[in-house]
């Protein structure tokens, strides 16, 4: 594999839409999602239940997902978890990574979680240590690291790169196997994609992270081709768009996993992904959320005449 | 300006679509798009009125605009013409250029205007010869060339790109003021994008013209940014992405100029346009053609906090 998609659907995706989709379903999605080929899927969040509802069955998913001992899971099983008490719970349940998100943007950091970013990025460093102290006897190999509004805020407008890079350095330094940057508002641009990511990897080297980027004004796969220049190898994505951006009615919050596989496969770089049976995991979550919309150009247009994935073309 | 944009709504959408604009609306559309710094505008198709009907009245529109001789207009006025008929009657009426779609697909040319690929080059070459003849006494300075399926064929699949790019020498070798490569099929990928604008610009140099991408399968601004790398500095766009790709329901056939002057500006390269001017374009096109479909992210989201412009960035 060339690259790697990291599918946040069922967190992200689910976590922005009203309503909540069964622990039963949700598996099932994940498991058709898997069998697509994706390799990392992010299944929820462990956050507190009266925020976020929808994510209140992230441990009973993950315990789902082991269940079938004789069939373990082939992928990586990602949660998102905003805190050490959160990281605890992923851990315990049997997740592969743990995802924590660290605001670059003070006023962003202080709405979204009541902490300053220092603060947040003292909370890293215990979930570091916990991890530590706790992962080896887990199934959970690592915590990932992401730098939320790290291309704006829609509080604060510009964020500053410095800021940004030096964020980047203390969670690597704090024990993040991996930091990655995201672009939370939509905000983000090639230029600006590039520059960062290529600032990122002369900082912390092999621990730069991958990119996830939303599609609120257009520019998600813009940013996809100017982040590959930079080096970058792994990007989040979301089945169908899913958990349409409110800013922007028609336009999805992440960028699709459908548009993104073309993207990387057309150019050349191997996804491992097969876009018959992310179609089909497609239907899978049309039959579990009725009427929800589902965002995509490549799902209604089809691969064009004569394509081969990049498997085929090598 | 760093960018030129040239807007092809006013010719590429709207005979994409089954209604007719009248020309009142049409030139009122035109010159609110003029407003907001457009340089290029695609006004029509000189073509048979019988083959599109929304398209027979461009000489008038071409007439209407010259009509306010106080207020010339302030842009460059394209039309495409697909044959010497077309020409004469665009030159005739007070274009700036005509602008001549050659297929690199044999059934691709075949189908859309009855011709082999040779034959349309020789026919361009009659268009370039009567421009030579006739262009001096004219409004017209010169004429494109833009090679359709450049990137692939809903007939044939892959296109050859040797073959892509010894049409493109033959065109310029013809007379051709510049040669464009468009991705009539929505089938270009960045990596391609790159491959073939890198080899156009070092075979015909300052006679490689700019890039006309669809977005049908949701690549477009990629592919821009990905022609930007290759040196390209023209792009043909469609305010709201008028006229909807067939294939992709919610898709739009060309990328959104809303969208791509964010693009640009935001990576620091000006284009002259301004967003507001823009929009207001847009509300004089909602009017103009109530209940069409208008694409675009950018328009929904605004610009971000703090955006600056090109020229105030610099």
């Amino acid at each position: 594999m060339d690259v790697t998609i990291s599918e946040v659907g069922p967190r992200d995706g689910l976590q922005s839409i009203e309503r909540t989709m069964s622990t039963t379903l949700k598996v099932a999605w994940i498991r058709a999602l898997a069998a697509s080929g994706l390799r990392e899927i992010e299944v929820g969040s462990f956050v507190s239940p009266r925020l976020l509802p929808q994510m209140a069955d992230c441990g009973d998913v993950v315990r789902a997902l082991h269940s079938d001992t004789e069939n373990p899971p082939a992928f990586d099983i990602l949660a998102l978890v905003p805190n050490l008490k959160g990281a605890e719970a992923a851990i315990a349940a049997g997740v592969t990574r743990v995802s924590v998100p660290i605001s670059a943007s003070e006023t962003h950091s202080r709405r979204n979680i009541n902490r300053t970013t220092d603060e947040a990025i003292a909370e890293f460093a215990r979930i570091c240590a916990h991890h530590r102290e706790h992962g080896g006897v887990s199934e959970c190999t690592g915590v990932e690291a992401g730098i939320s509004t790290a291309f704006g805020c829609t509080y604060e407008g510009v964020v500053d790169e410095d800021r940004v890079i030096d964020i980047a350095v203390k969670l690597a330094e704090a024990g993040a196997e991996s930091v990655g940057l995201s672009d939370t508002t939509g905000y983000a641009n090639p230029a600006q994609v590039k520059r960062l990511f290529t600032r990122l990897d002369a900082e912390i080297g092999e621990r730069a992270g991958g990119a996830h980027f939303h599609n609120t004004r257009g520019q998600g796969l813009a940013n996809v081709v100017a982040a590959l220049e930079a080096g970058v190898r792994t990007f989040d994505s979301s089945q169908a768009g899913l958990g349409g951006c409110p800013y922007a009615p028609g336009a999805s919050g992440n960028i699709v996993t459908e548009d993104l596989v073309f993207l990387l496969e057309a150019m050349g770089l191997d996804t491992g992904i097969r876009m018959d049976a992310l179609l089909a995991a497609r239907d899978v979550l049309r039959e579990a959320l009725p009427g929800e919309p589902l965002y995509g150009n490549v799902p209604d247009a089809g691969l064009p005449l004569g394509f081969r994935y990049a498997h085929e073309a090598a």
